[in-house]
């Protein structure tokens, strides 16, 4: 990406020497990114980000199926309930107490809209869930959606670069990634399309991306997209990655939980390796993210205060546990044992101080 | 930017130092930005490129407007028409032979929509013509648009940054601009909206941008633009630019044109500093594209072999020239001297030689 920028990029889109360098740099990271995937190259259309996607996936459903309506779980992504929610009428899946999707939920509705003559225009089934780490049972899913002839759309924003992640085994006719959430940078992601998928795309003006989204190529964000997809498909890179994380992971959960009242939200086996979501009994989670600020750890919380909307986390409200007083660690990369220290540190007592305050 | 990269980057949306950080980068960014188009920072949406800012601006005017009309000319760019025409019928506005849109021609329709009971959705007037750089009279065109209660949006993409342009004076409700047309990256743009104007967010998920677009904000191109955008607010620096891209443009031009049946494409006198477009006559622009590549010029056409939609240039065909037979070169803050005595070796013996075997 540096190298991108001092020296300059050109338009991929042109016949020029500057083009075809910059060409040749998108199309290597698409390469890459499809061998992270599962999927071939020609499957990936890149976009801004994991919310492009997700809203693309939802547009090009709704313009091929017009009317007919989107079938959905409260724990997807807001970019995936408001993406669709705009565009139609929208059919809530239930999920148990961890987050999950049931799929024998998704076969009833499925079947019954289809039954009625109006199949869903898209189900959307996210990989894991971003928020607690809950994995969904989207290859179940999938099964059903194929068998009625209805799309699945799968944001696996989360879930990519954490998990080995096949396009053929999830089974879905989208899936929408991130590249920020696996090592590369802001501004990037990509929508991928089932083999023959048409859609029709959301951004528009220009035939980039094979007429599937306008707009210059982002070429250094893409080739940051790709060089992080590149390390992540060395023979068991990934592998290696997620261990590292679930055993910082792992560490954070058992200092958070030796606190009384602290309990672990999602499902605690079938979780992604690098999220930990808690909830903090009798404890607000405000001031205990100010407390871990200043002890240098930057956590988040489903709590009202902590969201540019200042609502709460629907996703935690959907698995009936109390957004206001829950807190969310991620580890990544970057993250190391002095983290966990600071952590160990500054948590048991900023919730023990709280609770002492209590009248 | 390279220091957002090499550091790391929170997420500003978060209460946390981190985010904290990452938020007073934003918000500088959006106050250099404002402070280029004479406008609030509060009027700064920050997108993704130019073609979201676009595409956005026909999305909000539709659903606010629903089943109106959009009126604009065949020399905006694709992403104005495009992002129009798969919303709402599209009343087509005329252009002279420089490419300039009427404003009697913009009034006569609107009037006649209005005095029909459907004044339109959106009209669309670019700042300049991005492919041949004719100015447009966008504030006669405001003036028609104000008096009749119909919104403007005007695509300054190819003129921000090259020409003073103030946010007020245009008189537009919306304004698109891009950051890699002004000297910054790639992946950001801005929709700048007239204060206490409200429109349906485009991308949705999330409540960045105060709840006008949504996903994770790009924060190292939005800095990055911010830095290009505070190096033009310099005390006469945007000034001093054009006229060194006006000094280089004109030597092109004079080159360009001392070729028999070589001519001018769009309006000599109000034109943006830094665009060429010339028309050869008798020669299509393909071998001459790669002549000049092989000079190390990269140059552009607006016929169909240079495009990825392998469709000629609407624009040059709305105002009557031939696109087969253009050709384009643009200058910018990085173009040198050596660029042009390279363009001087390398034009007029490519265009002579193909005349030359001509039946």
């Amino acid at each position: 990406m540096s190298r991108c920028y001092s020296r300059g990029m050109g338009d991929p889109g042109r016949l020029h020497a500057e083009g075809r360098e910059a060409r040749v740099a998108v199309e290597e990271a698409r390469e890459s990114v499809a061998r992270l995937l599962g999927a071939s190259a020609r499957q990936i259309v890149f976009t801004s980000g994991g919310t492009e996607s997700a809203n693309a996936a939802s547009w090009g459903a709704t313009r091929a199926r017009p009317g007919r309506e989107f079938l959905l779980a409260a724990v997807e992504h807001s970019c995936v309930r408001e993406g669709s929610a705009r565009l139609g009428s929208v059919a809530s899946l239930p999920v148990d107490g961890t987050g999950r999707i049931e799929p024998g939920a998704v076969e009833e509705v499925v079947e019954r809209c289809t039954a009625q003559g109006a199949p869903p225009a898209l189900v959307h089934c996210q990989a894991a869930n971003h928020e607690v780490g809950t994995l969904q049972p989207v290859a179940q899913v999938a099964e059903v959606c194929r068998r009625n002839g209805v799309w699945l759309h799968c944001d696996a924003c989360a879930a990519a670069g954490h998990l080995p992640l096949a396009f053929d085994e999830l089974g879905a006719d989208l899936v929408s990634v991130s590249a920020h959430k696996l090592g590369g940078p802001a501004g990037v992601g990509a929508l991928v399309l089932r083999r023959g998928l048409r859609i029709e795309p959301f951004v528009v003006g220009g035939d980039q991306e094979r007429a599937r989204r306008g707009g210059l190529e982002n070429v250094p964000a893409i080739v940051g997209f790709g060089t992080a997809a590149e390390v992540l498909v060395e023979e068991g890179r990934l592998e290696q990655e997620a261990a590292g994380q679930l055993g910082l992971r792992n560490l954070l959960e058992d200092i958070a939980t030796q606190v009384d009242d602290v309990e672990v939200l999602g499902d605690r086996d079938l979780r992604l390796p690098h999220i930990l979501c808690v909830s903090l009994g009798g404890v607000e989670a405000e001031p205990v993210l100010l407390a871990l600020d200043r002890a240098g750890v930057a956590a988040h919380s489903g709590s009202s205060c902590s969201s540019e909307s200042l609502a709460p986390s629907p996703v935690l409200d959907a698995m009936g546990a109390d957004p206001e007083r829950s807190l969310r660690l991620s580890v990544g990369w970057s993250t190391t044992g002095a983290d966990v220290e600071a952590f160990a540190d500054a948590f048991a007592p900023a919730v023990e101080q709280l609770r002492a305050l209590r009248p």
